[in-house]
């Protein structure tokens, strides 16, 4: 282990369309949402790990030698994971006393933190203490364990050696082999806190940008553009599962009517994608962001046609449109969050007034980017203040 | 002439489903409406014709001297009638001196009657009065002026002995040949009023209950119910050409996502069409109320997907859902008119606090129903006090 420290990020991720649609084999678009997860790993000599998560407020240690018994029988295989070790979570369960029903984020985040770290140093468990801390609230389908996934992977891979760290002044990123490396280890994080996750999130949390997702195949879209959204969260608590299933019943109940709905959301995902790659081509203008905005209205329609829609989610988009910006659901809808694009040429008192309206409607906004970069190392002085302060605290 | 005086009615039509889709070559149904236009025919000896229409103010009449002229070359067809009389037409416009370019309604109203009393009446102008009064609003898409043309039509073709009044007590309504003969008198004033009509108006007011249009042809759908409703006039001023131009505009500048939502419209309409035969068949269910609201939902949602929502009609969808009650635009959007399906089971208070929530909107709003009979005739002891005495006011 060269380096004392290692800082990385990863971003969120949001559905800009095709949420419900692709439980159904229809396209949809994922891109990275930057509000982002950070991670500091310090490597120490205290002959323990630490894990500080102060978002979920909590804040763990073990003896390595405590951990050590559970990596009997198991092989250390960073180049070639494919499976998830079934024993090894079943031993860490016993150990950590987290039972199989347990689901909740901090048993989640811990279980993907033991996990990860005893197969990437399976040879030699390392002394170090991890501290991660999110701009993501959890459980909104931001892609927050994504996000966390991501970054533990690609700090605990810099740690061990598997990840060139720190990158070279010549390198932009890590290799592609080296983020594939990343991406799988991610996988086997959000396995764990998932049980049978897409793959999507982890994607997007790795590479960043826009990803094209259909029929089980992920596809990351080459040169698009970063475009400023507003993120609310309305915080009416929803069920997914309950929602794709709803959707099921519907189109089970009215097949003629609802199968050419899919079709079109189809389309609006690949006329989106279409409209990206002519702005990444010719440069953004107004006519291309009204052909972004055209196809947000028409998607938020269609979802309201599949019964995901919500009166806050209503609210959203009028309160939005009544400042010109247009605005859909993104994710699961019957609540969670919506999306609002700002154009190049928004005026930040607009935006500023618009989030204003937003929180007094009880909504939690943030203005921030879709489309940014995905994981990435930091030297301690790129970052802020704030957020090296939290960091540094435990 | 036996009878000395008749009255008719005819009520007016709203689009259920298929608005601006039917343009497309979509399955569309429209419904008789049960805002009623009333007409009274007098048979005087004055020598006189005289029209008043109280409703947009307008109150005409001629000698029978100087309208015979007119006649010149004229054949009188009332049983074959196909093409309207451009001759006729034309010499009508110079003697009433309204130009070719008048759309205006009262010039099409008068128009429209002396038309018809000229073709009717051809061998032999009589001496009559006729009184016109609705409780439709005019140029609202309602089909105000296929309800007038309808009852002209009755009044008209009674009065010369064409049809049969009044009907014995034996007789529910007219022949069916006498029926299409109405419509058909009834479809030449929409030809004046309108140009190119497609003759739906006239069949609903002519017919009555639900009609299934689908590319040019039109389907009486037998033993359905009535429904009660809410009709709103929101009062938004619109342009039906320029909405109709708009939706194509959006077709082809995204044909692959909006053609599957005409397409789901379509089935929108049949699907409501196959509920409300189940609900003729089996009585009306809660279950099958759910559904027609579920429809009116999808469809108010697609119609904003072509574009012609409005601000207005989402207050309409949002004051009454508010209230368990579900709306959607009718007729060419932008603004003009909503539904608002009524259940057998709500409440009368709930009703009257709709309509003045509505009304404190700024909107004009009446408790009806639709699927009512179409072209009727009445005894003058039949009718409500309030209509007589405006009938006979003239």
């Amino acid at each position: 282990m060269q380096t004392r420290e290692f800082f990385v990020s990863g971003p969120g991720k949001v559905i800009l369309h095709g949420e419900h649609s692709v439980v159904h084999g229809k396209v949809a678009l994922a891109v990275s949402l930057n509000l982002r997860t950070f991670l500091r790993l310090q490597s120490t000599s205290s002959g323990e790990v630490h894990i500080n998560l102060p978002n979920i407020d909590t804040f763990l240690s073990w003896e390595i030698t405590a951990l050590q018994p559970l990596l009997a029988g198991c092989k250390a295989e960073q180049g070639g994971l494919k499976e998830l070790d079934a024993d090894l979570l079943k031993r860490l369960r016993e150990f950590t006393g987290i039972s199989e029903d347990s689901t909740d984020t901090r048993s989640m985040a811990v279980l993907a933190f033991l996990y990860m770290y005893l197969s990437v140093f399976a040879e030699s468990l390392a002394s170090i203490t991890v501290s991660v801390w999110s701009e993501l609230p959890t459980g909104a389908g931001l892609g927050s364990s994504a996000a966390y996934n991501v970054c533990l992977s690609a700090a605990l891979l810099s740690a061990r050696g598997n990840i060139s760290y720190p990158l070279t002044p010549q390198q932009e990123s890590a290799s592609k082999e080296e983020m594939e490396l990343i991406n799988r280890w991610a996988f086997m994080g959000e396995k764990i806190i998932h049980g049978n996750p897409s793959g999507v999130d982890n994607a997007v949390g790795t590479w960043g940008g826009f990803l094209r997702y259909h029929a089980g195949n992920i596809t990351p879209l080459s040169w698009v553009p970063i475009l400023r959204i507003l993120l609310t969260n309305t915080k009416v608590p929803r069920s997914p599962k309950v929602l794709v299933s709803a959707v099921k019943d519907k189109i089970n109940k009215f097949p003629s009517v609802m199968k050419p709905v899919l079709e079109s959301v189809s389309a609006v995902s690949c006329a989106c994608e279409q409209t990206l790659t002519e702005m990444a081509a010719h440069g953004p203008s107004a006519e291309l962001y009204n052909i972004l905005e055209e196809l947000i209205d028409i998607n938020q329609h269609h979802l309201n046609v599949m019964g995901v829609g919500h009166s806050s989610l209503d609210t959203l988009c009028r309160v939005t449109l009544a400042r010109g910006l247009h605005s859909k659901l993104t994710g699961a809808g019957g609540g969670g969050c919506g999306i609002t694009l700002l154009r190049p040429e928004t005026d930040t008192s607009v935006i500023q007034r618009t989030v204003e309206e937003l929180k007094a409607c009880g909504f939690d906004c943030w203005e921030t980017s879709i489309g940014a970069p995905g994981v990435q190392q930091h030297s301690s002085a790129a970052l802020s203040q704030d957020i090296l302060k939290i960091l540094h605290s435990y």
